[in-house]
């Protein structure tokens, strides 16, 4: 069993034509950055919710990724973030959603999660919440990318209610057709430690053109995160409606716990056979307490990435 | 296979000795007006989404219990609702939390449910959505009640953070000491209709003197609310963190599904043996797609009730 994280950045049609090749080395060189943060915490002998939390900060502080900087824009032209953690050693858990000020909400839920009283806080309660644990703030032009702001005028001019984060089409030609079902735009991290503990972390800005107050999967504990040390560490991306109605990271956890697949089969079992059945579209990482990883997703590419403690970083994009 | 509905309006330390014969009795009478509400849809052939929404209704306009009219006060003297509801033939599921102005909150996930787009709504975005919907909204002093000022002026004066619902010793004299573990006061409701679809309904104002942003189980798919016509319809009530972590109501299903436990069965490895290793006190209600229904709690006692169509309707508060 060895020490190991894994890592994504978002899943939707990403196709090897959507990107050009110097986009997709930044892409790879992003979550590269993000891996080594991670892995570097884990050779050292730390502790996998320590691991998970660096690699969504920096996933969170790359503007490429929909979390943190970069983060797309709601209808109004604001930007709501969502973040949540859990640690698999004692099912503690933590999350924010709907903060509009904090430059790494994950950091937000982690404080929440050490705090205790609480698992979920939202809204101005939790940048309260923030500004006690002294967390840094940021105004709200910080999150401004020019992509992200194209993005979201294409959304409003088309009408369409839902853009894509990772529409390719949308990326290539701003006249091309945009497929409504492609909502994903989520970072998160997995990781197991060399204590066989488990950990898992979730962050977004959620859809682009999102109604303000619009929850969805990144934040809610079962949904879009879950860690549990008898089982597995679980981070999801995807349409998150689907996500939180199929309930699908502790789905995996529980597949595993009640029907003893392993992990493979109960990944695949959500991502390609239950999430489906209600149009599920994304994808999800997870790592068992024996150190083995999945990267399951449904869609045409997921940004993701994995490294074992002492071992090569792998990073891929397409299919 | 007979239409089935049940109800709940809370569990705690809710012993003999903390309610008088016409306080008890009180709540009997309430418990049966709701259980008539959904009865007689369910009777008439109507939906069991149709039937928990209308028992929810009755329970949120219901001073008696901890949600719409009578719910608890935050740390800043203010209300915030939460509710959500599922449908278990789709699994469609809609919800809000954090909205201040909505006299049902019930009705607002609802109609969540039925736009379609999103699960979860907080906040302003909520009731933006709701006044779209014509919702009917409320001055925040519609929420007022004798009681439930009383309860957070002892908590703001203990300065225990999480003053309990149904706290027996609070209600019986004001010096006695405050478990502050107990913090369940939830509303809901699951249903069996006659074409064999299940449904559930969950609704609360939270937990006294909670920090403002603070989003329990109820509002959230699987912790608080789950239904699903393979297994069952299942409403919590408790300590909300602990039910979120636990994903108490999806782990009925998961049981069910998974593990091929009866209803009886997962409702008591949830409630009994699963949520006492977290301290996870409170109970919930469940109905399955045979029409079996448990009521079952580890606290002191739980208001509930459940009614056959065109049967008696049974209300009972203790162990």
């Amino acid at each position: 069993m060895k020490p190991v994280i894994a890592i994504h950045g978002g899943a939707g049609t990403i196709t090897r034509a959507a990107l050009n090749a110097d986009q997709e080395q930044d892409y790879l060189d992003a979550l590269d950055y993000v891996l080594l943060g991670g892995q570097s915490i884990l050779e050292k002998g730390g502790s996998a919710l320590d691991a998970v939390t660096e690699a969504v900060l920096r996933l969170e502080d790359c503007p490429l990724f929909n979390a943190g900087k970069g983060a797309v824009f709601t209808h109004a032209g604001t930007h709501e973030l969502d973040a949540s953690i859990m640690d698999g050693r004692t099912l503690a858990a933590g999350a924010v959603a709907c903060v509009k000020s904090l430059r790494n909400p994950i950091r937000a839920a982690r404080a929440v999660m050490e705090n205790g009283r609480h698992v979920l806080l939202v809204g101005e309660g939790a940048e309260a919440f923030a500004r006690q644990a002294e967390l840094e703030t940021v105004p709200s032009d910080y999150y401004f990318t020019v992509a992200r702001h194209d993005q979201w005028l294409r959304a409003l001019a088309d009408g369409a209610s839902n853009l894509l984060d990772h529409d390719a089409q949308s990326r290539m030609t701003e006249t091309a057709p945009i497929d409504p079902d492609t909502k994903m735009g989520t970072v998160g991290a997995v990781a197991l430690d060399a204590q066989g503990n488990l950990a898992a972390a979730t962050s977004t800005g959620g859809v682009t053109d999102k109604r303000v107050g619009r929850v969805g999967d990144s934040p809610l504990i079962g949904a879009g995160c879950y860690a549990n040390n008898r089982t597995a560490a679980v981070s999801c991306t995807g349409s998150g409606e689907m996500f939180i109605r199929m309930l699908a990271a502790y789905d995996v956890s529980a597949m595993m716990e009640y029907r003893g697949l392993s992990l493979d089969e109960a990944c695949r079992a959500v991502v390609m056979d239950k999430l489906p059945t209600i149009e599920g579209r994304g994808g999800l990482i997870a790592v068992d307490a024996q150190g083995n990883v999945r990267l399951t997703f449904n869609t045409e590419g997921m940004y993701r990435g994995h490294a074992y403690a002492g071992g090569p970083r792998q990073t891929a994009i397409y299919r």
